[in-house]
């Protein structure tokens, strides 16, 4: 029933059995006993994660603003219906304007990180006008179109509302395909925007069916008769005094959808719309008032807009994991299943080696998708100021211009790596969770449903790694003539060392080092690419063009670029593990080692295929894969901690950092389905369990017979 | 534009360009063209599939029968409340007590087979009553009590509604560790019924919340203090005639779920509720009138009853595979996406080699589970009709309950593994539709959602994968011992053979036979089944108890179990192919063969660890991959057609069989969301994008200033 030591401490509190097992089940108890296993300083790690500890108290700051914002109740909005969440999201506009009227751009960034966590429905809603439609503005206007949309209120809010009209019910990721027209009519210096046809109805567009009045719409620039291709225009929509849509547009909402219900999205048919010529935005390409057109010269820096979508949802992808991981590894923490022989007090979740071989490589790639996105943040920044100074005669423009390119892959590759990962890592953790990860309360099946989107939007992941795969062939052959390539791919050119090399630890406790598995990653990425580049060129060589090419050969460029990612992180994690000390270190470390070594698990067909590890190395990386999923277990609740999650931001009675789970759970669901009368008892129940059995059966054929012979008197 | 051909025929048609590329593009046109290269005849494969032509037959009748039926209209499914879908989810049983009562067992269940792809949520809730609450009184019931309960009406459910309170608040699948307590009261020859805690709350009890009148509840039986662990109570719940709870119960909702909101799971807490003697099912263990327990015999035969529903989600996964395979094959073999070099019409999203990798496999997975499915019905059919004829005293007892065993631990796995595997292709079939993936109308999101459960109820899949590999071991250790072992496993008695065996293949092509890839797969689970062995044998000497050394290598019992399955289901999919000619069989072969070759290629660590096969092997293995994408591809609209699942069931409009998905998709869209007035512009929008915006800023701080002055007067 109890060990000697807990029935001695009863016996001095004078307790019954029953309490002696209530108490040691008490997971409130449990919670504090895994919390004071921190070998590390925990705030301290928290400050390393958010970049400082301003940063943290300003996110806590913003947890607190949200949390006591009314605006924001977040713990029924699993049971309210679309409608009403698409009210209640419009209601925190107002909110967030406030904010964003009083603080600066960066400061606000980080306040939509943390809304992007409680609230990704509302996110996204209020992205799609500032993201989407100001930065199509921004992008794309020229500084006199830029200052004629903001001082009409496109960045105030103030008269306008935009969205951002891409796709298309036929065409997604294909942008040069659009089909709707922007047809220049000289006579009345205006553009005819018009869709021609069903596929070409603007779709999926976020925004639309109610919040707004403006949208920047791609279509095909025509004048005289030619085609320029896929240019920005702004289309108004609906008069803003009442919101009724102007002539020629027909709009519909798109209605539900998988996850984020929040966001109206809807779909737009243009007939015969016309806009004033100045309504295209010409930072790009200009059309003149009799119709000459100039064409951009810098086609490529329109780029930079597409790369600031793509860090976010890295950085996001590193935060909503940590969120899944507070619930999951909380839960685990706390949740107690089947006993041993030995006791008859169950044991908990994660002391069970399958546990924590399901949740704490997931912690690791964590940690790995953090430092990942901070970088790439830093990158970002560093790039675009570079950039928004650049002109066509600067002498260092190529330099900028390859260092886009490869960030432009680079993030390409990341974003559907990440985004991947933190699905998945959803999924993971919420059948870790077992039964109660079923209900929506328990939030990781929300979770699930909102993100999942990431791996389609702004690029789908496949098309998004292919990309990346493409631009690692490309560096590869570019290598090969002896160019030197910028740092995330400078290991293509250190090619004659890397193929064929084999790992030079001479017992298998050296293979515990990370440049060991830096190496690793470098050997096998640097096999991978290759071949797939051969691949490519012997396509060549059949006579195939380069997209034919790069199409039969788009499984190993797939491959190639998911194995570079593996590589990519932990040398980010590596890296920033190095630039540390102390017990944060310590713990960083075996996680970052756990992180290498699950990925080499998991990818060792590669491993072997290279011949870079021996089988009695995978064997030796298997086991010692179980040991850090060990070690990392006993610091699990205080890594989980030093993600700084408040409850309200959480919103999971699973994932309480008190660990008081059944109460909150138990008290959420009643207070959400409040008992009641019965709803539909008399109209269908009582009739059914009532109803005389045999009647319902089908009579025999004698019955229909004699109603035959009834029939002929 | 178009090709010289489409000219020319434009020419004789007197088409505009126009004209001509909306026919080269017309969705339709395209799904006729991809019929049209049916290699085989499609309709003696669904036969095939089916078990027949009879049963193709009868499951067409029951899809008209479903289609007509107003009860099962479903494509608004998507929009109404979690309470509608109840109600109109319990106006259903109407329409299926009409079957039930007028057709054979068989029969029915293939209704219920059918029901299961086009509402999950109802099969769940009819299957609460008549799987779960019928089928516990069928395996815990005497004779005499069976009929008792029967002649109540729970057959035909009049009078009576049950449903199966098994799992609590804090346990889930540690039935031994239930906390609800049956003590028995001499004195009234009753059982005193209670939920002792929170953590004991019977919690996820499906039809609890609005449909039951009975439970079957597991409790821990107590007599004279002793407890014998846990049995199961018939306890009524509700008055049938008024619906209120009866006194001692407490009935909830346990609301929002991730999916199948159809069915009313709730929590139910008992209060000293009591209840007769003889309403505890005493087929296994007995309470007599004076308190004397009689434990039961053969408490294995148990076991039976959680097969069916082991055996049924085997069988499910392959039908909601071949459904989301139907909806993500149509949908590429008409979305058209970027046109190459050469071309203005874009390309079938099916006629790109990564998207032929993204689906061609998951098909062919999905003929190895509806075989393998196949398969475990007949061996479940045989084994009960077996097992309901034994008695203790039988001569063939021992190999009954070895064939139990094996069934039990095969069944384990494969539930899991399929269950896992179907998971993973709704989501790969989501993500293949692109954006439109995430619209609740194109199916797969729901699919999802009300998949998952799958994943965790009957038996969590990590913990029924390890017991399959617990089983595994056991086998090897016993066939060591020189026992012969069940076919399943008969591989474990050729250890000698196939550890170290290498691939016999003189030319790459030769691998290309299922001989082979039988043997490959029987030597890699040779080898990991012989390591996990070994890793439990060293935990035992190293003094662990037999629970503990298998938790210790559960890592390793898991990974064995995994590869088992694959290897079974590859021989179950041979099996089949090898019995069958003609054209079918050649369209299989390939199938099977990808199955094969990709699963290998997926597990290539594992091939290139125990050296089966090598390096170069595997590189010819993932070539061959490719190109056998490629020609299933080539029959996979016809392949789709054979699942013969019409419209109504694919429920989607992408899964159209006419290829129109873009009329369909849009027809639907505008019809569940009609256009009408602005719902919450006054509210909300006006205040909004009217207000003064310098007024919502913070004010400075002399307004302030001049305020407290004010204030001071």
């Amino acid at each position: 029933m109890s060990s000697p030591q807990q029935r001695i401490n009863a016996v001095k509190q004078h307790l019954t059995p029953a309490q002696v097992h209530a108490q040691a089940v008490d997971p409130v108890a449990a919670m504090k006993e895994e919390r004071a296993k921190a070998a590390f300083n925990v705030r301290e790690l928290t400050y390393l994660l958010d970049g400082g500890e301003k940063l943290t108290q300003l996110k806590e700051r913003m947890m607190l603003e949200l949390e006591r914002d009314p605006l924001f109740k977040m713990d029924d909005i699993h049971d309210i219906s679309k409608e009403e969440l698409r009210e209640r999201t419009m209601e925190k506009f107002r909110s967030l304007l406030h904010h964003l009227q009083n603080e600066s751009v960066d400061i606000f960034r980080k306040r939509m990180e943390v809304v992007s966590m409680i609230d990704p429905g509302f996110w996204t809603r209020f992205g799609v006008h500032y993201g989407l439609f100001v930065g199509a503005l921004q992008s794309n206007a020229t500084p006199g179109q830029l200052g004629y949309w903001f001082e009409k209120g496109a960045l105030s809010l103030s008269g306008m509302v935009g969205c951002f009209a891409m796709t298309e019910l036929g065409h997604g990721s294909n942008v040069p395909g659009l089909e709707t027209t922007a047809t220049f009519d000289e006579a009345s210096d205006q553009f005819v925007i018009h869709t021609p046809t069903l596929t070409a109805t603007k779709w999926w567009i976020g925004g639309a069916a109610h919040s707004a009045t403006h949208a920047a719409v791609f279509a095909q620039l025509i004048v005289k008769g030619k085609n320029y291709g896929t240019k920005c225009f702004i289309v108004p929509l609906r008069d803003p005094k009442t919101y009724h849509t102007l002539p020629g547009i027909n709009i519909g909402d798109i209605g539900k959808k998988m996850g984020r219900d929040g966001i109206d999205n809807g779909w737009i048919q243009f007939t015969n719309v016309r806009i004033p010529r100045g309504y295209m935005l010409m930072k790009h390409a200009k059309v003149s008032r009799t119709g000459a057109v100039q064409e951009p010269k810098l086609q490529q820096l329109t780029y930079g807009a597409l790369l600031q979508g793509r860090v976010a949802m890295v950085v996001d992808s590193g935060n909503v994991s940590k969120k899944a991981l507070s619930i999951a590894i909380r839960y685990a923490a706390v949740r107690r299943q089947f006993s041993n022989s030995k006791s008859n007090v169950e044991t908990k979740l994660l002391d069970y080696p399958i546990h924590q071989r399901r949740l704490m490589p997931l912690l690791a790639q964590t940690f790995a998708m953090l430092f990942t996105g901070a970088e790439m943040t830093d990158m970002y920044n560093n790039m675009m100021s570079r950039l928004e100074n650049a002109k066509p005669e600067d002498k260092d423009l190529d330099e900028v211009l390859e260092t886009l390119k490869e960030t432009h892959s680079t993030s390409a590759g990341l974003k559907a790596f990440c985004t991947w990962n933190c699905l998945n890592t959803i999924e993971q953790c919420r059948q870790a969770c077992g039964g109660h990860g079923y209900s929506a309360y328990t939030g990781l099946a929300g979770m699930y449903q909102d993100f999942a989107v990431q791996c389609t939007w702004e690029g789908d992941n496949t098309i998004l790694t292919l990309q990346a795969g493409r631009y690692l062939i490309s560096s590869y052959r570019e290598a090969m003539k002896g160019k030197k390539l910028s740092p995330g791919v400078g290991y293509l050119n250190n090619l004659d060392v890397l193929i064929g090399k084999r790992c030079p630890a001479k017992s298998p406790e050296e293979i515990l080092n990370p440049k060991i598995i830096t190496e690793a990653w470098q050997v096998v990425c640097a096999n991978v690419v290759k071949n797939a580049a051969l691949e490519f060129e012997a396509c060549l060589s059949k006579g195939l063009d380069i997209d034919d090419a790069y199409e039969e050969c788009s499984q190993s460029r797939l491959y190639a670029a998911k194995l570079h990612s593996y590589g990519y992180l932990f040398n980010r994690f590596a890296d920033r593990v190095a630039k540390i000390s102390g017990d944060i270190q310590t713990v960083l470390l075996d996680l970052c080692l756990l992180y290498g070594l699950y990925t080499i698990e998991d990818n060792a067909g590669a491993f072997l295929q290279y011949q870079y590890f021996t089988p009695e190395q995978i064997e030796f990386i298997r086991s010692k894969t179980n040991a850090l999923c060990k070690a990392v277990r006993e610091q699990a609740i205080p890594l989980v901690d030093s993600f700084n999650l408040s409850d309200f931001i959480i919103n999971s009675p699973l994932g309480r950092a008190d660990g008081n789970v059944y109460e909150h759970y138990f008290a959420q669901v009643k207070r959400l389905n409040p008992q009641g009368e019965h709803p539909y008892f008399n109209r269908l129940i009582k009739p059914l369990i009532d109803r005389n059995v045999e009647a319902t059966e089908i009579e025999d054929e004698e019955a229909g017979l004699e109603e035959e012979e009834e029939d002929e008197e």
